[in-house]
């Protein structure tokens, strides 16, 4: 299944390990990452994934695809700026959100829009995403709900 | 100044009345309505301006102005669909959210990515939201804002 | 009716003058004008409208509606880049296309994928398109196809 | 290197043969397809990289990642209509056009707008974009050009 991870374009560390073990999590169960394609969270999940030879899709805002990060396989540049986020989310089966500031809810509230489930990793309190404390218990989720 | 009414599309009618007083407070005081242009706190918004003579301008997520509300001045179609709501927000100087679901949600995330001032009226409770009780609150704030 | 006009954004004498005069013919007949927002054709045509009194909406690329022209009521900012082409002609009921370089041809095939009639004075020779030698053929052109 | 792929979306088989035969010298070369996800010319050249082992990005204007061709690896959906179109050719270095109507020619205009270098197979005749005979003529000159 395809999943986008959402997240902060700047971390600190913990998130970063938190959100690599995720990646790692995903594509060792097959899944592939779809992601907004940067830093942060961003590079931390595709980055694992790419430890378990996943497949990473980077949904750019920018116009450059030589600005994803080192572990995008596929890198698409919209030149949409922010309103790429939708697309973000829009592209992915199910949605977890790692930390974030108000980009991630961005993508938070899209994704509920567009009725997707969307598990949330010390992310923002919003109705409807249903909060998890570890990467695997994410991954539990997602695959969960996609039984449903 | 052009000022963003974001909200839901579906209200009840105390929400409608108050969607409508702002309406007529922006156009009185020579503000620009530019709102999403379809029913619920949009309709309302733009009815109230028009009343006083003010001007609305509707970002449409689909294709078809003809779908736009029958306040709307300027139909803006995007055919974006939720990506639109990136393009609503930033087209406002400052933004007023009256009510609302996911879409207004990820339309405050996005305003606030853009460092706009978001005022809030019975709407989501999301840190840089300032909230206010009243229409005349609303706007009170949104001129103090642009002020400064 | 709304009139999208396109072309080039940097343009010689006489093609500005041209559209300048267009847009007084469009205005002067009540048509509301809708361009990409910028210089050149943009300016021009935007600028023979107010001279009567029109109405302007440019549909901006960037994100500053700053940056449209003197002559634009109605800027609308959208940060799409180049994809914005295809909603400057989404916009229009009916499309002229002024001389122009590749964004204006651009345009020219996204109206002609809409199904939107294209006039065309000294621009891109594209099978669909009506060439017409001056304004004042264009504006009858665009008035004789809307109605049949 | 990526390699844009425009063209109809109804085709004779002619043409469809033509078009399988460059999916297939592109993927045999290295190159990566990137199409609008659809039918006609864009199935063609997918099933013809798949056939080589190729890789193929699609590009989609819907919602819905069902809707990619059977030869699409990684379907991005846009939701944007033709608009989309801009970012079909955003997304490859180098542009090779294939018969075609309307829409491709909105996506060679862009690519020259972008200062892609555009390769055409019994395509519309437009300044700028070279015309080859060829599949295999099509390739020389994408690889040329992306050696200069």
């Amino acid at each position: 299944m395809r999943v986008s991870v959402i997240g902060g374009s700047t971390v600190d560390d913990e998130t970063y390990d938190e959100a690599r073990e995720l990646g790692r999590l995903l594509a060792s169960r097959g899944h592939t990452v779809v992601c907004g394609g940067y830093g942060g969270v961003m590079e931390a999940v595709c980055r694992g994934a790419k430890e378990e030879n996943g497949r990473t899709v980077g949904v750019l805002s920018g116009d450059d695809t030589d600005e994803a990060n080192d572990y995008i396989d596929v890198p698409v540049a919209t030149n949409m700026g922010h309103a790429r986020n939708a697309l973000v989310v829009l592209n992915g089966e199910a949605v977890v959100a790692v930390d974030g500031a108000y980009g991630t809810l961005s993508e938070i509230a899209h994704a509920l829009v567009l009725g997707r489930n969307v598990v949330g990793l010390c992310t923002h309190d919003v109705e409807g995403v249903e909060e998890v404390r570890t990467p695997h218990e994410a991954v539990e989720r997602v695959e969960a709900q996609s039984d449903s």
